[in-house]
């Protein structure tokens, strides 16, 4: 039986575009002999399609797409993945169903069983466990279909009590499919590989597995769908971070000897891409498909000359094209002359648009117009908060004007301990930075130099400041950064106690002075825009605090 | 038996305070001869502590308390909610629990069922659902107690599979207990008098509920805890919107004739408060917790004369004093001159602090800055919008040099189609009104000066406008407000399609357009301030929508 992986960019809620793309593939595997197409997981609506579930008319718009899928799958079979309604009046309304499409006819139902509901994901909101299973028969094989995480019965603290596979495997399958909705996070494609090595093994059934790839918001499906033989041993993988459709021939030998064979020779990724490339395309991707899935193609970022923002510019021009990002420079009184100077040398390296526009009459506006309440009183945060509000000011006024996204350009380690201003440097569309720590950004604008200089030498290497009073540098305000990021890992991506981190080695009031600022920023936070996700645990969805909460604050 | 219901106001993650205040309490029900006194759900930790959850050091500060709390529970027994470690290595790592403690020992654990994962609710995120279950047993009777959600199993279209009280009602329990953590939104009181009552009267036994009362940022407890006899006759209601500690003698009669004695003869709440009182004093709790629970007490707002802004203002001088409410006209060369004498009148009417800062020269220093971009291009929400990020960007000033929090003055509707600029008139610390929409702000405005003018009623009666350019008003971009909240109710509560609405009597292209707007202002509402909830279906945590779906769009 040959059959088609079709791992595909879906857009949440776009039925005309989903349903167009899946039918060309569907067309495309027959052209090319596939006896199946297999799509990722709720690949009609898009994932997450969240609140819409809730809509019963989106419900229906998913079936209505599956009448044109199954219209056009003649002589073919089909595996999509959609919402489906729970007809028992028990139990959620919902299920997460895939249906095995064969000649135009919907042969079975199949659903998922383990909710995540952690994280990111919030599936246990909307859909209703499934409690039976049933393999696909087709062409004299049985298919034992899962969707993703029903293959994610960790072993040492399952977290479900069920594991739909233990059922399947009695009907004794010939193979095994998962197919997936698994957004990328560093080290998550190490993960999938255990998980889905470890079913293979174990079930001793050859498995494909179909993830979606393209960005939705925060969340960057890194595609990297895999094929494991009856061994656990890897026996392709497609590409990461692009659409791709690749075709493989499964012959039924008995079930322990199942073997995969692919239709010609091909080779694992066998030099994987290292994690900060990972990182670098997740983060193209990231800025590509936020454009582009809400009708807009020119970028704004206020450059500063500093590294955060230098960095943002570069990935917008690999994402959208130097033709497609304007970079506005923003000097007060006390921006540096190597700042606009390292801000102009980026702007000749990657020939990208820029506009000079001096804040210092703006700022001195509102200084004049507030000098009866704050005559007398010091300068302090607020005058430098006015400086960046202002800058925010000019930056939506040229997105008003000309139908730019702005680009925020915080980091992780800045937003973490709300260092930042809001409604200044905290706005924009979406944050490229917001889950990069700054270390991170060094090792990502020194992987984007490796062949040369594109970001300034300069931005790389000067003391981090936000220039808004004479001197300043991060270091005023906070730790050095390789002290500050461990220590946020340890709490944000570890969850580890005050104690524990302190027994790590870091000094007491310094790890309490940086989990309090983190604890007392969660209301910078709610209100900055949606973070790339590329860490197991980003600011955002992922990480739900209470702001009024009073712990370790 | 002598019980006390003990409705008090929690703050999330607070030990110190929380635990303070439940051994008070405990003192005070011994002191007045109780033999148990009852908190409401996870009272230890605060409802929704939310990720901090997934912090075992926050997991071991709730045992913390316990002991605390158990050491002074002495000839007394009590019943506290807090999350507990599920010690089983299948399923996810904590229980809702409850600790039946007796004489300073912790003698029943009970655990939560039924666990709410909608809307607002997260609780599957974190919790393992039990599946056995125990009465108290107590001073010769059986007590079924179980948590908030547990009796909710909806007759028509039940979201849960099991009940406990099926089970519980097996072991003959004299009295059922529920302990609940039960947000307000309007009609809220009666739907929970509707399900204690079925439950009292389905089970033949009386029903001692207690909720929890006061704000955490959006979610505002109403209290409103109750008692119902074995024939689900409401027999007491306790304050709504207040903490109060209240005692009801319960003697054992058999379960049938099982009855509920109060101490000293109590009337029911027979006089209900209006619907718009509910609204009214929830948001003056809302804003009140906010600022207590966050240690401020100063707010500020941005008076334009308009109803939203007046409304806010005088909610935020009845929640934290006018004393400590500083209104600011920001009056631009659009601003008309009753505008400036409506905000003038209302301050006198309110005894509030205020200031005027024109921001003609701010708007036109940022237009002299942009005129080498902008030369030759019209006037347009550009233009517009640097005249509400301007106000906005004086606001934050004010907060950063005097303490202030903002106040935001956005309505629902206005949030729903996106008519709001943001990071200007978008800003603030919380939302008063994103619940409210324009149709209740005038009810509630018209229910404020019910015995007398504290809004000017020019406010209540003139065109609503942003007065953003000349002459502009509202209804140019909208359609008129009453027929536009009906529409967005009937999308936003009921989520129903547009051919429904339209089938409801609506023009077409006023409902296409009006769903449109609303799904295209995801991106706007993501980064707006957190919504005082107020309704069944709130902006914000309860309404999870993709920003770039393509649904309505």
């Amino acid at each position: 039986m040959k059959i088609a992986l079709a791992q595909l960019n879906y857009h949440i809620g776009n039925f005309e575009a989903n349903t167009q793309k899946i039918i060309s593939a569907i067309k495309e595997a027959q052209q090319n002999g596939a006896d199946l197409v297999v799509f990722a997981e709720l690949c009609i609506s898009g994932y997450p399609a969240r609140d819409f579930l809730e809509f019963e008319e989106f419900i229906a718009l998913c079936e209505n797409s599956v009448k044109q899928i199954a219209a056009a799958c003649r002589d073919i079979a089909c595996i999509i993945g959609l919402p489906t309604v729970n007809s028992s009046p028990k139990g959620k309304d919902l299920y997460n169903s895939a249906y095995f499409i064969e000649n135009g006819v919907v042969k079975t139902v199949v659903r998922k069983a383990l909710l995540p509901n952690y994280d990111v994901f919030d599936e246990y909101r909307y859909f209703e466990p499934a409690d039976q299973f049933t393999c696909i028969e087709y062409k004299g094989q049985k298919i034992a279909l899962t969707i993703c995480e029903d293959l994610w019965n960790n072993i040492d603290n399952p977290i479900y009590k069920t594991f739909p596979m233990d059922v399947l495997i009695l009907q004794k399958p010939d193979l095994m499919i998962n197919i997936a909705a698994s957004p990328f996070a560093v080290n998550h494609d190490q993960e999938r590989m255990q998980v889905l090595s470890y079913n293979a093994k174990k079930y001793a059934l050859p498995l494909l597995y179909v993830n979606h790839v393209g960005a939705q918001t925060e969340l960057i499906f890194d595609g990297g769908s895999m094929v494991y033989d009856a061994n656990g041993q890897l026996f392709d993988e497609l590409a990461y971070f692009e659409e791709q459709i690749a075709y493989y021939n499964i012959e039924k030998t008995g079930v322990k000897e199942a073997s995969v064979r692919a239709e010609k020779p091909l080779t694992p990724n066998v030099s994987r891409m290292s994690k900060i490339e990972q990182i670098h395309q997740a983060l193209i991707l990231g800025i590509r498909d936020y454009f582009k899935k809400s009708g807009f193609n020119k970028a704004t970022l206020g450059l500063s000359g500093g590294i955060d923002s230098a960095l943002v510019c570069v990935l917008a021009c690999e994402s959208l094209g130097p033709e497609n990002v304007m970079a506005v420079l923003l000097p007060s009184a006390f921006s540096s002359d190597h700042s606009i100077k390292d801000a102009e040398d980026l702007v000749k390296n990657l020939g990208c648009m820029s506009q000079t526009i001096a804040i210092k009459n703006i700022t001195q506006s509102f200084e004049t117009a507030l000098e009866p309440q704050f005559a007398g009183l010091p300068f302090n945060i607020a005058e430098e908060n006015i400086q960046s509000r202002s800058r925010a000011v000019i930056l939506m006024a040229m997105c008003n004007k000309f139908g730019y996204i702005l680009l925020n350009t915080s980091n992780k380690s800045e937003a973490a301990v709300g260092y930042g201003t809001l409604y200044g440097d905290m706005c924009g569309g979406i944050s490229v930075l917001g889950d990069v720590y700054k270390t991170q950004v060094y090792e990502l604008s020194n992987h984007i130099n490796r062949n040369g200089e594109i970001i300034p030498q300069n931005s790389i290497t000067k003391p981090p400041s936000a220039e808004l009073r004479p001197g300043q540098k991060d270091s005023d305000s906070l730790p050095d950064y390789d002290i500050l990021d461990r220590i946020l890992k340890e709490y944000i991506e570890n969850r580890k106690s005050s104690a524990a981190i302190i027994a790590d080695g870091f000094k007491e009031d310094v790890v309490r002075k940086v989990l309090r600022l983190v604890n007392i920023s969660e209301h910078k936070r709610y209100q900055t825009p949606p973070i790339l996700r590329v860490s197991a645990k980003a600011f955002g969805m992922g990480r739900r605090m209470p702001i009024v909460g009073k712990y370790l604050s």
